[in-house]
Formats: structure tokens, sequence, C-alpha cells
């Protein structure tokens, strides 16, 4: 790529998305410019240990050449094509084949997207058109909880449930939010686990007869929640609230972007929470962030009801241009391939404890209120005072702080609000896992000492 | 790609985008395999023209290995990153300053997405984000118009003004369509082209009276309606309507996902037909299919106003994963110089002439009744009567009988509605566009002969 020299002021010109714009044109961007394994260097040659992944993509780290390979030769083979009007490329054809045969509940059918959010998008407007076409068009509001992270366009925004939302004068009404399961957070004094799940489960029951079964269209959940602070649900949670959902013929909806192919120690999330999902969406580590590429998955009986309700405008009206692209097929065949056959999955089930271990020996820290996390993913909450869980003020941006600490050490990591959250590539080393919670253990030792200067 | 046998049903588990789904049921897909030039190969080995260069993208044809090269380049340096929290692969922020210093209006810095629906949904979050933070939160509807094609998240099927909307419950309140600016099929009985644009800036002026100016966040438009069916704006369309926005202090948008980079024959359809848009959205060529990408073009007043705004929540609070992906950038910035620095848009402009000179010599065809285009992109509209402009009957799908003729005879086109369209690659020579044309003659008199029988 030397056809073009860089310009002199080569970073000004990018809108930085999810970051602090003002900061920004004072300090500049890092720039990164090379990966290997899972490091990745900036251009002045620093090299920093990913400790999220990239944005818990990049499972098979960043120098795969099995990968490389994969895109070579689809490039050129068969580099571009689309899957409208009744083609497909071959190699299309074949993952979704391959998806639907690891599905963790029967599957029969897989549409393409290009992202999570686009996934989202899919499947809303899947049961709209399926309650329209079926008599019931009222059926359009969706359930969501507190702390979900759901993507960025208008509906996956609507669908999140953190605070910036309003920024985009978003939600729209019929967008509802049960509480988040978070039982440390969200418990209340004195409450057990089993009646905090209780509370929840009479929430979404009273919820549900409020609003009108009639007037649901389903209930998207992530099996564990990742962009609110890695949270998993509080035990039980899903088992108990299906039953619920079921009666109540609501769809349930699992957003697998971040647990989908690993992360949580299962290959799925919902087999790791014991989730029985109507439609799973797919993204981030299918192609291990190597390609933008998302996949929802629809049961037999789902796709009878779609044809059926796609006759009236002679075709499913739906689809992304990029949606299915060959390339991005031919890498998630490879990533597949290497999680299951090559032994990456093995290896992952070897570091977990090391992994949890580590990450848990932290909750006996000054700072750390809560040390959580499942599998290969792991958050530590920090608190002013432990005995009331007491958050420092937010504009103290302790998460921040931290980060920006453990970056200087050469360690990303990622703040989401008063915690710190860690989710490494699958290839991660015991040995490397060890340097990893050195460089915590010394950033946050660091962090307190100037709290306390 | 050897790694995993291909199951013996390999095509059934794959939900396709924009197709039949019932008669996909019976008669299965065309699996596509192979790519050379302007041509792609089924499994069975026959060769098709693709006179739709895939979805309008695949530019520079089904076999670039200088794109191919770029992709494996970065590849093998840094085969994933994001941009979020202030850090930028070195690749992608190039590509930002390539595409501002060839913006058709003065433009400040790009967001970079995964596609077209994207690049829209970001569009209108910033402007619902400005409109709250600057104190007009009221300020939310949109304005589109019928015929238009914007996607197909929630919010892009929003702006499309197409029928197949309604199977989703869509468009919500508060997306306004204007009338399609198609005089041949728009304009009245006795209206002149002037008085038809005259009725159209009437209809612009009354409907933001009658909405209150002050509640309407942007105006959204191709410069040449694309999926609409190849519609070129009435004359003098941009040029009269831009001041009644103007004075209503209402933003327009160019959707230049199917215009950008050279298919009107100007590099940016806003050139081509006068328009002054206050953002820009790109896709589609950008990549030339090669990769799933999206920019948005904002001017420096736009983004202050942004980072202003996002100051509320200490970052701009908007992204996506994959966004910004430094193997799409390598390959964008190589499709630039490729169209830029190596003579395609040269080649482009000594095609076109021949392109539109075949094309329109269809409208003596007793089934022709328009035959339209600009660049290198044009439809034929087949009517039943020729005097009345009556089209056939919607069951007798003639659009889609005369794209299975010309597909039986090695051509790929795409039927929309009552028309077929051609967008080629840019690679296309003198010669191909003869034997494409030829092909097109010998399917329309098939097909009249097939309904004279």
């Amino acid at each position: 790529m030397n056809l073009i020299a860089p310009a002199p002021d080569r970073t000004s010109a990018f809108l930085h998305p999810f970051s602090d714009l003002g900061s920004l044109q004072q300090d500049g961007p890092s720039v990164m410019t090379e990966g290997d394994g899972i490091y990745v260097r900036d251009e002045s040659g620093k090299r920093y240990i990913e400790g999220n992944s990239g944005l818990w993509n990049a499972v098979l780290g960043f120098s795969d050449s099995r990968l490389a390979d994969a895109a070579s030769e689809q490039y050129r083979r068969l580099p571009a094509y689309h899957a409208f009007f009744g083609r497909v490329p071959e190699t299309s054809a074949r993952l979704a084949r391959r998806l639907v045969d690891i599905a963790p509940v029967p599957m029969a059918r897989v549409f393409f997207a290009n992202s999570g959010s686009e996934a989202n998008d899919t499947v809303v407007k899947m049961l709209w058109m399926l309650a329209r076409a079926e008599g019931r068009p009222q059926r359009r509001k969706l359930l969501s909880r507190r702390g979900a992270y759901h993507g960025t366009t208008v509906m996956g925004t609507s669908l999140t449930g953190k605070d910036y939302v309003r920024a985009f004068g978003l939600p729209p009404e019929g967008v509802i939010f049960l509480t988040c399961p978070h039982y440390w957070r969200e418990g209340r004094a004195g409450e057990s686990e089993a009646d905090f799940l209780d509370r929840l489960v009479a929430e979404l029951e009273q919820t549900i007869v409020r609003e009108g079964a009639d007037t649901i269209a389903g209930m998207i959940a992530e099996p564990i929640m990742g962009a609110g602070g890695v949270i998993p649900p509080v035990a039980g949670y899903f088992a108990a609230i299906q039953p619920v959902l079921r009666r109540h013929h609501i769809p349930l909806v699992a957003d697998e972007v971040i647990s989908g192919f690993g992360r949580t120690g299962s290959l799925w999330g919902s087999q790791t929470y014991g989730v029985e999902p109507d439609l799973i969406i797919a993204s981030k580590c299918i192609t291990a962030g190597y390609f933008p590429m998302s996949a929802v998955m629809v049961s037999a009986e789902f796709d009878d009801r779609l044809t059926a309700a796609s006759q009236e405008f002679g075709e499913f009206p739906h689809g992304f241009t990029t949606g299915a692209h060959p390339v991005g097929c031919a890498i998630a065949l490879t990533v597949l391939d290497i999680l299951l056959n090559r032994g990456v999955l093995d290896h992952l089930a070897g570091i977990i404890p090391a992994f949890q271990s580590r990450l848990r020996s932290f909750a006996g820290h000054p700072l750390i209120g809560e040390a959580r996390g499942v599998g290969l993913m792991g958050a530590l909450d920090v608190v002013a005072d432990k005995p009331t869980k007491a958050p420092f003020p937010s504009d103290f941006e302790v998460g921040e702080r931290i980060a920006k600490a453990a970056f200087r050490r050469g360690l990303i990591i990622r703040p989401l609000g008063n915690s710190v959250i860690f989710a490494p590539p699958f290839i991660m080393t015991r040995s490397e896992i060890d340097t990893m919670f050195d460089i915590v253990q010394a950033t946050l030792d660091e962090v307190l000492e100037g709290l306390r200067a």
C-alpha cells in the first residue's frame, strides 16, 4: 500500500466512534500499525497486550496466517458477490450449513448481515413482519434489560439499556426495559439471590400483563451482558424467565454477538446459561474480527412462517448488499475449523481456570468491589467504599484512569463506567495471562496510590 | 478452503435476502463459484456477464488482483482493529484524509460503518443528537421521496419509499414522503417538465410549512434514484429544492451509496446533478464490493457541533465494531487509486456514450416505454401499451420474465417492478457493451414473441 503517500496530517480527518472528540482534538489518536499474536503495535513501535481482543472479536489474535490465506484464496476465486434474487456464493451456502450443524438448539436456516446491529435489526423486522402477516399487527413492543447492549443502528440503540441512548432522543415508545439481572449491584439490602431472582420473574410477569402479551413482539437478551460490564445473570435466571415468556407466546432472541463461539467457555453462551432461544444472533468471533459479518439463525418452524409471510410481496423484502460476502464466509469457515478442529477451544478450556483465578484474586484489592466473569471474560468493578459499594463520582472517571494507566504499561483494557473489563484472545498462554494480570496489579496499586496522594 | 468438506445438501440452510423463498424451496438457488473480469460463473461452469456489477458495487469486476493484493498485505500487517476509544488503524486514518480530499463539497471528517444502511442510521442519529443537544428536541421528522431506497435496517427501511415497507408495519410516524421526481411516470397529462418541477417545489414548501420547519431534522435523497429503478431527477430538481431547504434550515443528506465514485460519469452524483449536500453517505463502490464498508462525510461546522454535543456524555456515543476495518480501508485506498490514477474513470468516460446510445436505442422497441439513464447506469421501463404507458399487470412479472430470459442467455440484469436495470462494471469494454445489449435485444424479442403467442 505504498501507492498513495500519507498526507502530512493524516489522522485529523477521522471521526472516531465511541471516543471523547474534544480530548482527541488536543491529544490526537493512538495510531495502530501492526499486529502479532495477542499484541498490537502503535506507530511509535510500542507494543500492547490486547486484553480485549480489539472489541471482543479478535479471538485468534492479530497475525493468524490461516485466516489471511483463506481470505486470499477466496479473493482470487470469487472476491465479491451477493445472495439476492436466489443466487448465492458457494462458500456462503457452505457456511450456513456449518452454522446450523453447530447451533446450540435445533436451527434450520441462517441469514447473514454485516454486524450485530444489522442482525438485531433483522430480527426485529422479522418479528414485526410475522406479526403483521399473521393478523397481529399490534405485536410490536420489545422487551430488553437495563445494562443491555444491542448495537448502534437506531433500533440497536433503542434496545440498549444505557444512559447515552438519551443523547439521540431514544428509545422510542414500545421498548420496555426490565431490571439488570446483576445481584451484586441490583440486589436490595437483605435480599437473597433467590429472592432477587423471584423479584425479576415477578417483574417480567407483571410487565407482560400490564402491557398485554399480545402487544409484545419478543424479548432480546445477551446470555451474559457484555458491554454492560460483563454481567453474568443471577443464578437460574433463564430457567426462571423462559417459562413465563413461553406461557405468553413471546419469542426469546439470544444476542450471542459476544458470547458466541467460545467466549464463555462453551461454544455458545446459551449453553453456559441454559438459554433456549427462538432466534440466535451471532457476530464478532464468527470471523475473529477479520471481516464484518453477522448471522441470524432461525428454526424450521420460524422459517416456514417467514416463507408464508413473504408471499404477499413475492419475496422476503429484506437484505444487505454485502451480507454473506464470500470472503467473510471463507474466513468464518476457517475460524470455525480452527476453533473446533485445531485445538483452540481445548486450549481455551485449559487457560480459563488460571484466568478466572487471577481475575478473582483482585476481589481483595482495596479498589475492587466485585471481581466477576466466566470463561475468558471478566470485569473488575471499582468502588470508593467496599462495605457500601459506593462508586467514585462519575466525573472522577476511575475506569478511564485505570485503563489509561494500564495503557502506559503496555496493556489495553476497556473502561466501562466504574469497571474495567477483560476479554483477551483465546490463544493467550498461561504465562501471558500472568503477565497481563501482573500489569493489572501494578496498575491498580499505582491508581490507588495516586488516590491517596 | 478444503479444510471442511461440503455437506451433501449444502444450500438448504441459507436464508436468502430479497428472494422468493417459496420458489427457492422448489427450484434451489443459483450457486456462484468463480469470477473473471465482468463475468461470474456458476457451479455448472456456465458464465454470465454481470450487467449489474453484483449489486451496483463490483465496479472493477470479479478478479482484480490489485485489490486481492492490498487485502493480503493488510491481512499480514494488521488484520483486524477498531477505532473506538481514540485509537485508529493507520490505514483507516489515511483513507479518511483521502476521502476528504476528493469530496464534492468541502468536508472535514469521515465516519466509517459497514453498509449504506448503517451510514444512513448514523446520519439520522447525528441529526437527532444535534437537535436534542442544541435545544430543539422536536426536530425529528425526516423527508424522503417515494421510490427512494435508503437501506434495510429498521430506519433505512423507514426512509425507503417502496410498497414492501408495509410488510414490517413501517414507516413510523414522522417520515414524510414527497413525490418521486420522475417526469415520465409522475408528470400529469399536459404538464410540462418545468411545470412538474414547479409542482414538486411547491409540494416541498407546503409540506415544510404544514409540518413545521422546526420539526424536521433533515431531508435525504439519492442524487439519482437507484433501486427505485434508475430515475434521474427532473431537470433542475436540486437547484430548485435546495433554496427551499436552506431557507428553512433543513440539512440535505446526499445518499451516494450507488452514485459515489463514478457511476454517473462524474466522481460523485452530487456533481452530475448539482447537489450541495450538508452530509454525504458513500458505500458500495468505495471497496468495489470487495469488503463491507460505508462512510459518512461531515463538514467542519457540523463536526464542531457534533463535538460540542458529545460533551454531555463524555464521548460521541455511537460506533460499529468493524467500522473503519483496516483491510476494508486498504482495499478502498487501492480502489480510489485505480479509479483516479490508473485510468478507470478515463476508460469509463470513453465507454459511457456507447452504453447510453445502445441503451436508448431500445426506446423504439414495442415493449419499452422509457429508456433512461446516466453514466454507466440505465433502465428499460416496460409497458403493455406505449401511448398510455400502461404497465403489465404486476402478477405478470414482466421485469422478472425478461431478467430470467436474459439469465438463460448468460446475462445478469435486475428486474425492478416493471423495469430492468443495468449497472455494469466500469471495466467493461466497448465490445462487451455490444455483446450485452445484443443479448438484451434477443431477450426482449423472445419475451415479446412469447407474449404474442
